[in-house]
């Protein structure tokens, strides 16, 4: 068997995230298309095979990634190069293979992943603004910088961050590193990135989310430190939208 | 009567252009909406009567615009920053009046305009980018920035810019000044910015369709110069797609 990995761009928009959505038939007018149910439908047509594709993150609907990894297993012999450009050709506009490799056996996109880079976009301005609609959250009240810098720097670090997991999280190891929070900011645009070994189901959003409320004034840039030592959601601030996050980089050793 | 300038910013992509299209009813599944009929039509339910908006540019379907400039007179007393909120709540999202200001009784969007910039956005990629679909022409052949720059400087000033002038143009007046053309580039891309006095059907989507023939090494650069002499569209380059177009912005006194 082959163990392919692909590195996958994606804008998240028009998608119910990343993964095939296991849910009982309902009526429903929601578009349930997800990101890896198009992938597989497209290698299943490629390798005239059914394939189970695994994903490093699960993103959430809404979230895009500029470079998601994933692999699958298939006794296909088509050359690696063909069936990138099949999959390019037959994806929808929104889902490209940025890059396509033979990994060894025991690879595993998850599994073998060390960490992760997500980016969050902020847009600080008054007015509407057309290009940033679908990757940015737009904040109409001035944020002040230098609080929400003085707040990231607490969260970074190995700490418990139940505070910071939306329900709906199964996970039962709530203790993650995260190495690095950086804020740039380019006239309205704040850029947050942070890099972490792991992360808990929307808790980029819900760190965002937070710091928003200290970079408005709700909260004080101290404050975060009493909302991790809560280990309780309810003490954070709320979800940042999902279309402002970005999964930027997966990283293996 | 009030004279009320706007200016607006759009995403072209799902738009039949600015223009209101003024054809015989006809069976089409095309969308025919275009960025002034769907600003008049919220005009008019703000304002309580029909106006007719007259815009700096007629930009064609796809094109984006980040600073678009048009005009309109009211009889309506409306205090103004009332009409720019309504106007952006009832837009769609693709569609943002990002300032709005009382203007002298005979200023004219289109007349009084003493020039125009236009950027065109060039992606350098062989792979399929998602981010840039909308925004940029793809081209997969490698290109020659510095044939690009050479040939663009032979475009520079006033000239008959018939060569570069689509069909279906009914202008008379085919002499344009051509301020200035800067070519920068960044990772794989490649931002064409033309600044002009006015500029013909098409010009500057047809002036980087040629500059593209140049950069993959189907013209020379001083071949320009040939083409601009000609006067006659047939020896200009193909037109570039209208996705990589965006007016940057309209110049008054």
């Amino acid at each position: 068997m082959r163990n392919i990995k692909l590195t996958i761009q994606y804008k998240g928009t028009n998608y119910c995230g990343w993964q095939i959505q296991n849910r009982v038939k309902k009526t429903s007018s929601r578009n349930e298309k997800t990101i890896q149910g198009e992938i597989e439908r497209v290698l299943k047509k490629v390798l005239k095979e059914k394939v189970k594709l695994i994903g490093a993150c699960r993103t959430d609907s809404g979230v895009h990634a500029l470079s998601q990894v994933a692999n699958f297993k298939t006794k296909s012999n088509l050359h690696i190069d063909n069936i990138h450009r099949a999959l390019n050709s037959l994806l929808p506009k929104d889902i490209a293979i940025k890059s396509i490799k033979e990994e060894k056996e025991d690879f595993h996109s998850r599994f073998d992943a060390k960490g992760k880079i997500y980016q969050y976009k902020i847009l600080n301005l008054s007015t509407k603004d057309v290009f940033e609609n679908d990757y940015a959250w737009r904040i109409i009240f001035d944020l002040n910088r230098k609080k929400i810098e003085q707040a990231a720097r607490h969260i970074i670090g190995r700490h418990n961050f139940s505070s910071f997991s939306s329900a709906g999280s199964k996970r039962k190891n709530v203790i993650c590193d995260i190495k690095r929070i950086d804020i740039r900011k380019k006239r309205d645009i704040y850029i947050v990135e942070v890099e972490g070994d792991r992360f808990l189901y929307r808790m980029v959003r819900n760190i965002v989310g937070t710091l928003v409320e200290i970079g408005r004034g709700r909260f004080t840039p101290r404050d975060i430190k009493r909302v991790l030592s809560k280990r309780d959601r309810r003490f954070a601030g709320p979800c940042a939208p999902a279309s402002g996050l970005i999964l930027q980089r997966v990283m293996y050793n």
